[in-house]
């Protein structure tokens, strides 16, 4: 039996019910939302609205028209970068950041927007009062992502969400490895903008994403098109969540993500962290045992969600990845993982690091069974 | 039995090899395409591959890579409108472009392009002497779109298309209604890019979309991130095609518009073609027969798609849409379709039409119910 420790990349497999709501959604011909006036479109639009509302209440949003559907994670940070900052504008952020963060920060920093990377420790935590001390008179944005894709860090969102409100600067939370993980509101943790992913953390489909904009952020939307409402205009409209969801939605995958949102709300999130912690402590220990094995990232006793990165002395992390696969089917990720700083930060440039990341599917006797096999290929080696 | 005639918003029914290659590719867990290293990133990856190489062969690409997966039409549309025009830069368009053209276009005209709406006439087609005298010496694109979603009118694609070439101009083709439709070959049609849904002609799932990109075309990614490539940097890669596939790709869907698309190209876009315009002979036909009816766009005669528009006297469209979907159980779109300007043209704003968009499931019984269906409700409001 195949063991899947690469829920960082996608969750798998997903919840029954989100294979059968996609299925449902596509056979009986959803149509598009909004636009038909047949009950296809009709049955669509309020599927749509089902899942924001669902999402809305999971992650503490009051008004769900807030709540915009896109494709990503990756799409959700474009929109809230983009559509947010002009040049001459400051945003402070972190050497943790993936590049789905990173990227359309750098494109922005050569279109005149400053840009302060504050560096994380070796375990990848960022210092709140360092980030306090990076803002400046034109600090438009704090950016930050909750949970390391590379170490499992989890930064005090909440504090540096009440150092952001202070200031009176926008918060932007990547929360591609806590959404659905970890328990997020946005109210209690001054959030302004949440980017998340759909097919990770909440159990949905690929191609499913969305971003909340807290109000008073007004964004420019990153692509426009037809919208289904004022069609009559070539301007896009203002009203949420439609100006940011130009073009047929990708109905049948909502179906799937509220399917998957549904079962998470169901399991609840803070028991799915219980789980993952579970299997988090007892791998991190057995990876300590292993000698010529050293693991990054915070211990379990510190704020961590299930991501645990380490490497082999002497062996490339992608040599470790291949034999893994191959002799003992066992799927998980290695090299950068998307976030060449964070390996800066803890000193894993540029060979980067092994990663594991067990989710709500995985079991006890599975970390046993990775355990033994990474034991086996570090004595081979040796 | 249902009878779904809105084709044009999205094909309906999907083969049944597109809900199975669906279910299977999420259930198998086809991972992150090109990130894992794993089996699972691995088989994702050569299914997108393979529909990347499936599709290019339909439309006569010969380097699949210049063929860029997006989630829809209209991201095509703004990756190519906001990715090549500058301020200064001058584009020919007409008037019967959909909101996922017109409204990047006006967005661009606020930003300093010019942009010149060449008129069509009244059953919807644009003259090519038109747009070939609208064209400036700062030109920099001219953008129509193939068949009219409004009225079904195919411009002289091939004409404009020797027209652009001849002035050394980019030519931008909106495929969203004749992608799968109408046979369509980039090379003999001079197109530079090519816009297209995968839910609509192609079959696919919603979600799914791709432009092509000729090469000597260079284009500024509409969103940057994550590619599973040269990871280390944080400038996006200038490769083609992760320059402009960000994050997380929806491979399940990509997975079912592969089997879309193989059906299309195993029964033959012509053969599609020659079904449709089999449908809509007798559609236009015998709406002409019904007194007070009035129908738009060129005869069957003239090169049109599988999208006919008509009005009754003195009844709002909206109304027939409700009464064909509640009395009879027909699905049909009416209203401005997303194209204010089209109906402009065609002298039908703002009211609109009701739209009739036949697909390759439809049969000749379904286009004889619902003439009896438009029969009654004309009668009935005489």
């Amino acid at each position: 039996m195949p063991i899947y420790l690469d829920n960082a990349a996608t969750s798998y497999p997903k919840p029954e019910e989100v294979y059968q709501a996609v299925d449902t959604a596509l056979r009986e011909g959803a149509g598009s939302p909004g636009r038909g006036g047949h009950r296809g479109g009709i049955s669509a639009a309020r599927l749509v609205l089902e899942a924001r509302e669902t999402l809305a209440h999971l992650f503490g949003v009051a008004d769900s028209s807030r709540l915009v559907f896109t494709h990503s994670a990756t799409e959700s940070l474009n929109l809230a970068l983009h559509g947010l900052l002009n040049p001459g504008d400051h945003v402070v952020t972190t050497s943790m950041e993936h590049n789905s963060m990173a990227r359309p920060l750098h494109l922005a920093s050569r279109r005149g927007v400053e840009v302060t990377w504050v560096e994380a420790g070796t375990d990848g935590f960022v210092s709140p009062e360092d980030l306090a001390a990076a803002v400046r008179p034109n600090t438009a944005l704090i950016a930050v992502s909750h949970c390391s894709n590379v170490t499992g860090t989890i930064q005090a969102v909440s504090l540096i969400g009440e150092i952001a409100r202070n200031a009176g600067i926008p918060f932007l939370v990547d929360a591609a490895q806590s959404a659905g993980c970890i328990p997020i509101d946005v109210g209690s943790m001054h959030i302004d903008m949440l980017a998340a992913p759909g097919h990770k953390g909440l159990m949905g489909p690929p191609g499913t994403g969305f971003l909340y904009i807290a109000d008073g952020v007004s964004l420019q939307p990153l692509l426009v098109g037809g919208t289904g409402t004022s069609s009559a205009s070539l301007d896009q409209p203002e009203t949420l969540p439609e100006r940011f969801e130009s073009g047929t939605q990708n109905t049948p995958a909502i179906a799937g993500l509220l399917a998957g949102a549904g079962f998470v709300s169901s399991v609840g999130v803070a028991n799915i962290a219980a789980h993952e912690a579970a299997l988090v402590v007892p791998l991190m220990e057995g990876l300590r045992l292993i000698p010529g094995l050293k693991v990054y990232g915070p211990d379990p006793s510190l704020p961590r969600g299930s991501v645990v990165s380490f490497a082999i002395d002497g062996m490339d992390p992608s040599q470790v990845g291949f034999v893994l696969d191959h002799d003992y089917e066992i799927a998980v990720r290695t090299g950068l993982h998307c976030a060449p700083n964070a390996h800066r930060s803890i000193g894993t440039y540029p060979s980067g690091t092994i990663r594991v990341s067990p989710g709500w599917f995985n079991t006890g006797s599975e970390i046993a069974t990775f355990l033994d096999a990474i034991d086996r290929i570090a004595r081979r080696k040796r």
